[in-house]
C-alpha cells in the first residue's frame, strides 16, 4: 500500500476567509442569543469531536481556525490528522475551554468538517475501487461555490489528485470550442500560441480519429469523454505514452474499476465534489 | 394539493457576494485562458439549460446573474421559475450573446443551480413522503458554509419551510444549554429574561418529562429529539397545541412518514442541505 | 428593584468591522502626523476614560478594541462594566502604554463610547420614567446606518429591550402593506403562510376595530399606532392577554408615563437610537 | 446675506459603501420577508418623503442610492436640494416604481436623511446664532464612526465649514502633544519638520502666554480652548491676523454668540455631529 | 515577423478591484475639492490622450473602466488598441463629457496607462533585441504588489510571455528547496509526487552535472541560472529538446542577445516588471 | 548635514492590506505547491536580506508584517533602518524560523521592499544633486496604484517630502480649472470659498503675469510650471517670500541642480515614485 501523499495545506488566508464568511452568517447581528442568556460568563468545558460514521478525515485546520475565532483561548488537540480514516466512534479531536466559545463555533466547524471529510470519504471509495490499476481519481471543477480550494484539498485528503484550480491555471479544450475553432487543429494551435510556457494543455475528445489528431500536433493530456472501456482501451493504445490518458464523464463507484481497467492515466469525478454527502459528526460535550 | 408558498427571494447583495467569490475562484488571475486563446472576440451563440434528470429548480436569480457578470450583453430567458418541476430533458432556461462570456460563466452558473436544485430537489421528497400529514418540512442549521441563505431559499423552493438562519434570530435551547444551566427550567428562565420580544423560543427535549416541564413555563416551539414514532404520538397529546412541535434526529426517506403521522406539526432533516446530490443540468450549445 | 438582564454581546466581526472602518477614516493614508512628529517612540503614558456628566455606560468592549487595534500592548482595564451608571467625575476605565497608540486611538475610542453611552443614558430615562409600571422600553430600526447592532446593544445595557434587527427576522405588517394586500385579514394570512415556524408577526393597527380583526387572526404583537392613552388602554383589554402590546408613535419623555400607564407591555421609541446626544467623556493623561 | 457656497459632494464610492452596509444589516440573510410575503410582484407605487419638522436638508443623493439599490428602476426626484430648508408638511423627493423595492429602500434612506438632515439643522441654528459676525462654525473629528464624509458633508449643507478630515490631512498640536514634547516651541518645530509643504498646522493654547510663544514660531490657526468671551478678545488683538483664531469648548447655541462677537475666525462645536436629534421625516405612499 | 499573440483579457473583477483602490486612495474622504469647488455642474469637455514619447499601449481597459467609475456618462474611445505601438505625439484615445468627472479620473487612468505602457515597452525592447532567434522573452514574479495580473497582461502586450502567476499554479524548485530536499532527485520526486496532472515542472540548475540529473528524472522545464552564454549553449545540447530551457540572472538589454544565441527557448526578465519607467502620457483638453 | 527627519509611519491597516493583496494574488488558490511537496514540516532556517547594489532602504515594515502573516513564529531582526544607506554585500535584516514560511514571504516580502527602497533611493539622488541649496524634492500624485501610502512614506525615507496625498486634502488649481474658471481669480475665489480652514491651496501658473494675479489674491503655494531656471528665478523674486514656490516639469538628474539654485522652495518630481527602478536584493540562506 502507498504512502499517503503529502498534503499541500490550503492558504491561510482563505481558510480564514471561508471561515469569517460562516460566521458572519451564523451569528447575524446578535450573536448566540442562546447562549448569551444561560451560559455564565467563565464557565468552561471539555468537549470531543467524535465520528457517528467510518470515513476519511478532512478539514481539522478549518475546525482549529473556527474554534480559535470563537475565543483565542480554546484549545484544540487534534487526534486524527486530515487524510486518515476513522471507525465510527472515534474521537477525532478535542476542544476544552470557554463553554460560549464552544458552543458558538461548534456548528460551523462540524459544517466545514463533515462537509469536506464527506467528500475525503466519497473519494476514498472511488480510489480504493480501482485499487490494483495503474489510474487516478481526479477532481473537476464542479465544485461547491466559494469552496473550491477546501474540496480540492478534501480531495487529495482522500487519495485523489486536483484536476485545475480554474478557468486561468492550465488549458482544457472541449467540445465547444472545437466546434467555435472550426476542429481541433485550429483550437490547438490557436491555444498554444496565446499561452506562457508553464502552463498545461488538454483536449477533449469524443472518437478516435479526433484522438489522432491531437496526438499528432501535441497535447499535454487528452480527455476521452464518455467512452466505454474497450473504447478507452483502443484510445489508450493509440496514445501509446505520448500524453497522459483521461477518462471522464458517467463514472459511478459501480462503473469506476471497467474504466481504470482500461490502462487510462486519470478518472475524473464530478460526484466526489458535487455530490458528496456529509459525514456524520458531532461535538459530544464531556 | 396547496399551492406553492411565495418564494421571499434572497437579498440581492448575497446573490452578488457569492457569484462574486465564485467567479474569482474560477478565473483567478489570467481569466479563462482557454476561451481567450481560441474564441473570436465578436462571436456570439446561443444555449440551452437543459435537465439532465427530474427535479425540482432554484437558483434561476443566481443563474441570471452569473451570465450578466461575465458580460452585460448575454440575455438569459428563465423557461423554468424556482420552484417548479422538470423532467429530463426539459430545457430550463435560454442564454444568448457573448460566446466568451457564456463559456466563461457557464460552469459557475451550473455549479450553482446544480447545487440548489438538488437540495430543492431532495426537500421536495421528504415534502412528497408526508403528503396528506399535517406535517411540514423544515431545515436546521446543517448547511454549506458561505451559501446559507441560497439554500434556505432552495428550501423553500423544494416545499420546505425555514428553520431560524443563525444563533441571532431565534433562541434554541439544547441539551448542553440545559446541562450548564442546572435544569430546563433555569435554562427557560433565563433565556426568556434575555431576549427581545419579537424573537421565538424553542427547547429541545428527549424525554416526555423534560417535555412537561417546559410546557408549564411556556413555550413556542419544543424540538422532539430522536423519538421513536409512539414517543412522538404521546408528546403530541401532551402538548396539545399549546406549543408547536418538532421531530428531529435521524430523520430520513424511509422513516419520515412514520414520524409525520405521529402528528408532529415540524419534521426538520439536515440532510436536504448537507447531503443533497446535484441535480444533473447541462449547458448545450445550438 | 429587578438586577440587570444579562448583556448579550455584540459578536467580536461585527465590532471588528467598526472599529476598522473608524480608523480607516480618521487616520486615512498618512496616519497620525501630529503624533508621529512629535511624540518620541517608546514614551508611554497612562490615562483615564472620566466621565463629564452622569449616564450609563455602554461599549467598553468597542473600546477597548480601539486601543488594541491602534497598539497591542496597551493595556486597557474596565472600572465601570457597560450597563452600570457613572457619575460626573467618575473614572470609567484606564489605559496605559505607548502614548502615540493613546493618542492616535482616542477619538476613535471616545466616539464610540460616548454615542453609545448616550444611547444607553436616554433609554435609561425611558426606563425610569415608566417604573412601576409592567411596560418595557424598546428600541426600532430608526437606527444609525452602519451601527445597528450596537446601538441595539446600548439599547439593552441603557435597560431597554431589543425589537427586530432587520427586515428578516420578524415580520412587521405596516398600514402600507396592509392598503396593499386589502385589508388585515388578506395581508396576515399572507404573510403567514409565508414564513417559517421561528418567526413572529406584529401588526401594526390604528383603529380598535383593525384590533379586533387581528386578533381573530391569531397575532403574536400588535402595534398600537398613535393612540391616546385612554385608547390604549380600551386596546389592552380587548387584547386581554391574547397578544403582545406594543405602543408607538410620539412617545417622549413627558408622555411615556401615561402611556405605560394604559397597560401595554412595549413602548417602541425611535428617539434612543435617533436622537441620543453623546455622553461627554474625556481622557485625561495622568 | 451671502449666497450658500457650492457643496463639495461625497465620493461616489464612500456613499456606496455607507448604503450597502446600512442595507446589509437591515436586511440580513432572509430580506424583507413582511414585503414578501403580502406585496404582488410587480406592483407599483408613488410616494412623497415629507418634512414632519422644519429644517435643513442634507442626504438627497444618498436616499437616491438607497432606492437604486433596492430596485433599479424606482424613479427619484428630487424637489429640495441639499442644503435647502424644509417647512414642516413640505415634500423633499417623490419615488416611483416598484412598491416592494420601496418599502426595502424605506427606511434606510429615511435613517440617512434624518440623521444628516439632523446635523444641517443644528448647524444652521449655530451659523445663523452667529449672523452679522464674521466669524463661521465647524465641525470636529466627534462624528459617527463609519459617517464622517456624509457627516462633514451635512455640516456643509448647514453652512458650516469642515475642520481637517482625520489625524492625516493637517496638524492639531494638543496640551498632550506639548506636555510630552516639553513645551509649544519643541512641539511646533518638531511638528513643522515632519510634514509636507500643503499641510497646515494648528496648535491648542489655554493661556494668552502660550499664545504668544506660537505666533513667534509662525502657525496657521490657533485653537484658544476653553477661554471666555472677553479672554478671547484680547487673543484675537494678539493675534492680530497672523494666524487665524478658532474658538473651541463649550459652546452651545447659547453661548455662541458672545464668543463669536469676541472676533474669532471660526467656532469649533462638537454638537453638531454628536449630538444633532433626527429630522423628523415621512414616507407618505399617494 | 509573426502576427501579435491575442491578448488574454485580465479578469473584469481584478480590473474593477484594482481602479476602486486607486480612486479610495485618491478621493480620500473629501474627493476633489479643487474640482467641486471651480468646475460647474454640468460643465462638458473633451480630451485627447496623447503619448510624449514612443512606446507600446497596454491598459486601455482599465483607463476606460475608470473613466466609467468616475461618471458613468463619459464617452471613451480607444485609438491605439492594447499591444500596439506609439510614436511621440499619437493619439493613443478621447474622452468626452462631464469636466469634472475627467479631471477626477485623469491622474488614476494615466497612472495605470503609464505605468502598464512602460511595462510593454520595456518588455517589446527585449523582444526586439533577440527578434530573429527563436528564444522568447518571459516575465517573473518580481512584479509589483497588487498588480501582478496586470503586469502580467502589459508584460503579454509587449509581445513577452508569462512565467507562472504565482506559488500554486507551477512548480519552480529552487537552490533552496534542492537544498532542504537533499539534492535534485529527491526534490524531484517529491514534486512530482505531490502535484497534479495539470502542473508544469521547472528546476532550476546552476551546473551542467545538476542538468543531467534532472532530465534523467524528467522535467518540463530548466531554468538555467546566471549561465554565461556558451555554458548556456552547453545546456542546450544537453537538454536536446528533452524539457524546455529557460535562461535567468542578470539579464539586461546588452546582454540579452548572446543569451538568446545560445538556443535557449525562454529568458526571464525581473526588469521588464520591477524596473520599467512609465511611458509619458498626457490628457490635453481641446 | 542636516539629520534625517522623524519617519512618520504608515497606517497599520494600509500596510495589512497591501500584505494581504500581495499573498492573495500570489499564493492563489492552492498556495506554495513547490515548497508544500519538497520541505518537509517542521524544518527552521535562517537567512539574511542582503542588498545586491547601493541604496536607501525603505519598507522593513512591510517585508516583517509579510514574513508573520506567512508564518506568526518567524523572527525578523532589523539591521538597517528605513531611511538609512546600505552598500552592496550589506545585511539589512534576518529572518529565522518555519523554512516554509520564508520561502512563501520571500517574493513577496522583496517585492515590497525592492520596490520601496528604489524609490527611497532615486529619491535620495535628487536629494544629493540639490544639497547645498534651500530647496527640497517632493513628490507628487504620480504613484503606481493601490500603493500611494506606501510610496509617499518610500519618499520620506529617501530625504524627500510629500506633497498632497490625494485630491481631497489641499487644492491644487491647474491650468484646466483655471481655463474652465474663465481665470485665475474666479478660480482662486471659487476655490477658497469652498473649502475649509485646514486646507492649503496651491495654483500652477506658467507665466510671471499669472503668478502677479495669483499672489494678489494670496495663496499658499505657487507652481511654477515648465519654467527654464531664469524665468524662475524672477519667479522666486516676485513672489517674495509671500508664498511658497514649486517648480515643477521636467525635472531630472541633469536639470534639478539649476532649477533648485533658482531659489524655489519645492521642486516636485514625477519620475520618483513612478520610474524608480526597484533596488537589488536578495535572501541569502545561511
Amino acid at each position: 500500500m502507498p504512502t499517503l501523499k503529502p498534503l499541500s495545506p490550503v492558504p491561510n488566508h482563505i481558510i480564514k476567509r471561508c471561515v469569517d464568511l460562516a460566521f458572519a452568517e451564523d451569528l447575524g447581528r446578535a450573536g448566540d442569543i442562546t447562549t448569551a442568556g444561560i451560559i455564565s460568563e467563565g464557565t468552561t468545558s471539555k468537549a470531543n469531536i467524535v465520528a457517528r460514521q467510518p470515513g476519511i478525515i478532512a478539514g481539522m485546520e478549518v475546525a482549529r481556525v473556527a474554534f480559535a475565532s470563537a475565543n483565542k483561548n480554546i484549545c484544540f488537540n487534534i487526534h486524527i490528522d486530515d487524510g486518515e480514516p476513522v471507525a465510527s466512534g472515534d474521537i477525532i479531536g478535542e476542544v476544552s475551554g470557554c463553554t460560549a466559545g464552544i458552543l458558538i463555533a461548534e456548528r460551523t466547524a462540524l459544517n466545514f468538517l463533515g462537509h469536506l471529510s464527506g467528500i475525503a470519504t466519497l473519494t476514498s471509495k472511488f480510489v480504493d475501487a480501482i485499487k490494483g490499476t495503474n489510474a487516478q481519481i481526479c477532481c473537476t471543477r464542479k465544485t461547491t461555490p466559494g469552496l473550491r480550494a477546501l474540496e480540492k484539498f478534501a480531495v487529495r485528503a482522500g487519495g485523489g489528485m486536483n484536476h485545475r484550480f480554474g478557468l486561468d491555471d492550465a488549458v482544457l479544450i472541449k467540445d465547444n470550442h472545437i466546434a467555435a475553432a472550426g476542429g481541433i487543429k485550429p483550437a490547438l494551435l490557436a491555444a498554444k500560441s496565446s499561452i506562457g510556457h508553464m502552463v498545461k494543455i488538454e483536449i477533449e475528445v469524443d472518437r478516435l480519429d479526433q484522438l489522432e489528431e491531437a496526438l499528432e500536433l501535441g497535447v499535454d493530456v487528452v480527455m476521452l469523454d464518455n467512452m466505454a472501456p474497450d473504447i478507452l482501451r483502443k484510445a489508450v493504445r493509440i496514445i501509446a505514452g505520448c500524453a497522459l490518458s483521461e477518462a471522464s464523464g458517467g463514472v459511478n463507484l459501480n462503473s469506476v474499476k471497467a474504466i481504470a481497467d482500461s490502462g487510462v492515466d486519470m478518472i475524473s469525478v464530478g460526484a466526489i465534489t458535487h455530490s458528496a454527502a456529509t459525514l456524520d459528526l458531532g461535538l459530544d460535550f464531556n
